[in-house]
């Protein structure tokens, strides 16, 4: 049966009249011509538009009223069968695959750099034939967002889901997961799961513009090299070092930001080298520290999400932070400035956060480089005010950590205890 | 007259006890002991502290109950006489130094390290010799702030300043400046006096902790060579390169942010090398376009300060973003995930800003990077939300800017142009 997800009125009877369904290769002529796959749609579209996944990986909208003519395209790419699809071999380690959506999680041969609109892990592990030789993979499909949707009821429902297997026989498992908010996963996880036995790989991919070929499967390969040869724990993200395909750089989750909008190398630990970097021949390991302070498995996997992250700049109205107090939150982490200040025209609002028991932290909008609030008399200040300084946590990992501490804590003195204790490497030297 | 400036009730009669005042070079018995000399004291301080400016750069507090013996220390550091105070030479370029205040804005004999309590910027001025030998240099002191106590109203003080001067015969000018907020000082410039025929520099100081010298001599005498020589008009950031004290960067105002809490070189120019570098012998070139859009020096020194910076973050509450559409904002810059997206949770209230005829604009927590939000679905979706992708604007930049336009304009139309009109360089491909 043909598939026409999301499509609906207009859109879905002009496929149907063309006998084109969602999957098909297709040449669309209009202002320009067009070749490429037909893709699902999502929610919030028209019935006016359809769209087009084109060889360069970037989905199209075109509106139906302006398309001349849509036909299947007879030369079409090389499509992966079923009967392809990676038989499992005896002795190889074994791995589990979780896919949550985002670019990674469309079909991708890379050796052609075409793309299929097909979102199943257990596509995205068949289409990449090398992972078949380096170890037996488990698929499973958790959910199918992109990563901005990706919400904390998400990363509770990973890291459930993760949990199940903590006593399995798979030495590693990958989470396929859209990259713009990934270290934000991979920091709750990196709470949530501490003394998680066997490490985890979120993997992504950062389609370029300028690059037929999809970055998707060598950070796959990456990732599966990592969890079969380095013999370590952690939460990590793997990606591309740079715009170089032959390193794949794999940082700590909880070290680790989006540096770039679109670069293949977009991740960067931040003030050092990435734990590890992978090549074809060796794994080089810079990371010296064991990656959880604790041995034992100890899953703590709740979080409350009324904590804010307050950016201070120049002309921030104290009364915005006012309304964030009014409003019931229960944390605020500041991003200050510098070594971690914040205005003299905000203090009288701190200290009403203060006195209703809010958990308040400063990290820096440097994003590098420790806060030190006792060089200057304002952070003094800021100290005497009750803000409590998160040494070089990235503000990002800093609002998620404070989401899980509060979630996991019964008073704001065990909050304040989690948030400096350092459990997976959020605070480095 | 001995000064006591800031002290009062018990720190007060315990330096008069001592015959000790601000700016003595004293030694102190406590837990440790320790040299340095007295700070005034600011505003929000008890009596019972005293602040000692070490040799490093830093200041502690000090509790007066600890100090076991305080005494003058006879071993003093050279201290700049007035009578060396600079003379001025005929036929040098004259350039006037502004100072704001900030770490810059002690007096530093670079040479032994030793600093005094001194803020003026003449002696500023006064302390680094090299200066007189490439510039006359007049100095003004606009007024003496922490830089996180920088609002707008101190950039448009500083614009109209600078404004006094387009006709004068100065080369060029120097503000002294804390570094926190520098970025958005600089960008506010850029924007308010489009066109100013003679180069701006800001120029401030990062003191580190393990070394002795002060890096605001460094780049002082880099701030004064760039504008005797380089022959260029604009508003630049002029900082240590990185740690080595031989290359000064000259960043473009509106392309730099400060990217490291403590480091010499925290400045950097975002996606691409400084404009300028300023070595001992020679300038180096690296800038390509003019820094103004226009030839014509046409000041708009206004702003409206109804500006709020939204951070994407998973977990974000659109109530966030209701509360800031009913407070009145005039403008909303979305600090997006990646290419440039928010969680579609976040869609309903972005609508209401829109009908409200509030100015939105995407730029991206990534920092570097083009937002681009034709990729992918949910940035088409922002784009028919109304919201304007801002280029590769940095966000704190984005932020000073629709500050400056809203200021500027009469209705959302323009303030959707000149937001789009690179104006000064802070659109870059």
């Amino acid at each position: 049966m043909s598939e026409y997800r999301g499509y609906e009125g207009n859109s879905l009877k002009f496929l149907k009249a063309n006998r084109i369904a969602v999957g098909d290769y297709v040449r669309i002529v209009a202002d320009i011509t067009y070749s490429g796959i037909i893709m699902p749609r999502y929610e919030h579209s028209d019935d006016k538009h359809i769209v087009l996944k084109l060889k360069n990986g970037y989905n199209i909208g075109l509106e139906i009223a302006e398309i001349e003519k849509i036909e299947k395209n007879l030369v079409t790419e090389k499509i992966i069968e079923k009967s392809e699809w990676i038989k499992k071999s005896e002795g190889l380690p074994k791995i589990l695959l979780l896919s949550t959506g985002g670019t990674i999680a469309s079909k991708v041969d890379y050796r052609t750099g075409s793309v299929t609109p097909v979102l199943s892990a257990q596509e995205l592990n068949a289409s990449v034939p090398e992972l078949a030789k380096i170890a037996n993979i488990d698929a499973e499909v958790l959910f199918s967002e992109y990563s901005e949707n990706i919400m904390p009821k998400h990363w509770l429902q990973i890291a459930e889901k993760i949990n199940e297997y903590s006593k399995s026989d798979y030495v590693g498992i990958i989470i396929a997961h859209g990259t713009d908010t990934m270290h934000y996963t991979s920091s709750f996880l990196s709470f949530a799961l501490a003394g998680f036995s066997i490490p985890i790989v979120l993997v992504g991919s950062q389609r370029s513009s300028d690059r037929a070929s999809s970055d998707a499967a060598l950070n796959l390969i990456g990732a599966t090299k990592f969890i079969t040869s380095s013999n370590t724990n952690g939460i990590y993200i793997i990606m591309h070092q740079d715009e170089n395909d032959k390193v794949i750089a794999c940082h700590i989750g909880t070290r680790v930001r989006k540096n770039h909008t679109s670069k293949r190398g977009a991740f960067k630990t931040i003030g050092d080298e990435p734990a590890f970097i992978i090549t074809e021949n060796q794994i080089q390991k810079n990371i010296k520290e064991d990656f959880f302070k604790t041995n034992e498995f100890h899953p703590r996997i709740k979080l409350d999400t009324k904590v804010a992250l307050v950016k201070y700049h120049p002309g921030y109205e104290p009364e915005l932070l006012e309304k964030i107090i009014e409003m019931g939150y229960k944390g605020i982490i500041f991003e200050g400035t510098g070594l971690g200040h914040i205005g003299k025209t905000m203090y009288e609002s701190v200290k009403k956060a203060r006195n209703k028991g809010i958990f308040l932290g400063m990290t820096s909008q440097c994003i590098d480089g420790r806060v030190r609030m006792t060089v200057y008399e304002s952070g003094r200040d800021l100290l005497n005010l009750g803000i409590v300084p998160l040494e070089n946590m990235i503000p990002e990992v800093a609002l998620v950590k404070t989401m899980w501490a509060i979630g996991n804590s019964q008073n704001i003195e065990e909050v304040k205890k989690l948030m400096l204790e350092n459990i997976a490497l959020e605070i480095s030297d």
